[in-house]
């Protein structure tokens, strides 16, 4: 498994929009779902006031360019829209590192972003601190923190940070 | 027409609430009309993240405690819910009065709010200033303003203000 | 399993607020999930505005009030809040029944709410759904679409409803 | 009367933004009637906040970028902004064809939404449903439900869906 | 200067909460300034969709019941509203504690929350960390979390949380 | 000190967005204050709903693109993101003049903007009419109006507007 992804800007990406006012809210986890899968870099949704008193939603998708015809494909298939629309992006992404830190609970993965080989992030992963609070029966807010805590350590010890 | 009401507190105020999420949002037009015809104090609606990551919304209707089953029957019959709550709240009311301005568009009516016998509000109406606006195509923000004006020269007038 | 609840009015509920403006947003999964886990009514989040330009969030979690202490105590662990209130509500729920119907993707479910033995709520269950629209490839508005006519179907040969 | 257009990709299309705090709220349905009467294709307010505490909205109009200076004079004029940006998008929107068919409360229009020749929306006409919902004084979701579904049988008539 | 306050819950507190749509959404900030000046608990904006296409705020105040006549007045003063509502409600409040910690860029305040004698907040104190982040100059992400991490420490050598 | 500018159209503007869902919201006053001492034009928030029921803030900052990498480098710096996006935006801005008005409580500034040497904003300064507010015990709404409506007589006197 690749866990380490060099810094760099892609002038390749999209937001594809769609303004949605007529489609039963449920159905938005579906299709956040369903995007996931197809592989966009992200998903969200904007509580927008349309025409008519209509408390409507904007859908946002992050994606590279080449991935566009198949996201249109899906929205069209799965939301109730009659037209979408897009607009390039450039993104800037950090070099990201995924580290295994030792908390208290158990092993923690804590996620590293680098701007030009210096720390400025230093992020626990959700899912593993879930895994562990459940597990132990600690709130999630402490094995986060420590395992955050670990990973400042870490950089540390690397002298990359706080020296 | 009565054109003049009283400064009270109202303590016989509910507010009703529908959590919604899964209905279509083009029927919110159409159910504010609805509730404002039963006669109903207000509605808005508040979006909200419900589980799944459903964006919903909240249906707040202010009334009198005894429109509350005639509320209550409506909501069931034109929203999708299963379950509504309400809350008792007390409502703290300005005396109103409706006055007429001369502005340079035309005349135009301003509501006037009194607490212990001294204004405090000054707010042209709405619908007035918009068809002034149309009628003269001006700008709708030099109508309400100008209207505004007339209504604190008014005021000021009646010495009950500014001086 | 109890598929069938009769309608009734319930003024022993209550809604608990906690207003949060420091906490991971990550959390709120977690805690929703948690606090559904308890057997709470309702959660949702709304989003607000707050001192010193924070985006903050009310956590509404809607219980009976004999669950009051244990919500409580559940916030007060997984949150960053040093408050919490509550106020109490009465809540109307519709007679509730879950009938199964044919879609030509297979069988679902689909929840009927009746006021006074009418009918008034039709709502074909979301997850059936989905599980259906995933094993049969097609987007699911056309399976839950399909499965409320049939629902629609269901009620009109009980002579309940549309005629 | 046009009741066909068939499917497209504009790419001459443009998103104008406004961001506001310190106008009267009440003036955005005046603003939102009168940039649906200049042509535009799209509308929306986006609650944001801004710095101070500002609850402000983003005004969001999608048109075609010729008439990119009609609707920036209109918004100068009726808004209180001092700068208005904007910049291009592409849109891809499906063939579009209006049917009647009928309910059991009377005749409704149902736009039908194709991708590649493919049908893959069915939306009844939220203004027709209302009126049928008046007149028949039966829930809107009634009508409309009733009216997607004869949509849908259309579509299955025409081989197009569902089969 | 009391930096020290004990477990309690309150039942004299109320919600006031006024629904605005025709206020310049500059004042917000100066009202809320105000109504902490005044000595409420807490002031919230939600933005809500109101009649007429209005994007509107509910304010929502936080106090004690016997401060009521005192911010009604101020909120009829200051803002544009007619009518203010209120609702009892009841706050459950930790004992709270003010500590002091050594981070690497000099002392800072941490609010301690305890529940039954428990610890279950560790809080920096914003406004603390802000003034170290500035004369150090390095991002404030960083004072919050070691001083957090630092509380963490004073709890732990308390022997109240975490073993 | 430079008070007036000429209307121009600036086509080498950037909004610079970046999705947050990781960080306490407590930091984005900071954040804020410190994009505005770098120098960028305008930064607003907006909430939003992200995968797994978070809810989010997109921070959308508006700047020239000549300050755009010392703009990220302060969002990787003080946010918790490990991605930042970019698109180009063209600005129109209107002639701005700052002329002082006398209202009854003292002098204030009111900020004109032309469009084509026609004026079509008169908006009095947040902050003076604060000051006057607070020096007077008046309602900030009736220093605002006065102000504004002394920029509209200064305006009427240039026969600029209103003849």
């Amino acid at each position: 498994m690749k866990n380490h992804s060099s810094e760099h800007i892609d002038d390749q990406m999209i937001k594809i929009e769609v303004t949605i006012d007529d489609m039963n809210p449920e159905f938005y986890g579906y299709i956040m779902e369903g995007l996931f899968a197809l592989g966009v870099n992200d998903v969200y949704i904007q509580p927008v006031i349309m025409k008519k008193n209509r408390p409507g939603q904007v859908l946002n998708v992050l994606c590279s360019n080449k991935m566009r015809e198949k996201v249109i494909d899906f929205l069209f298939q799965e939301t109730t829209t009659l037209g979408i629309r897009y607009t390039p992006y450039t993104v800037y992404r950090l070099e990201r590192e995924f580290i295994k830190v030792e908390t208290k609970w158990g092993e923690c993965t804590v996620k590293i972003g680098k701007r030009q080989g210096k720390v400025v992030q230093v992020a626990p992963e959700y899912e593993k601190c879930v895994a562990l609070a459940k597990e132990n029966q600690v709130p999630l807010k402490w094995v986060y923190d420590q395992a955050k805590e670990k990973g400042y350590q870490w950089v540390k010890e690397q002298q990359q940070l706080l020296d």
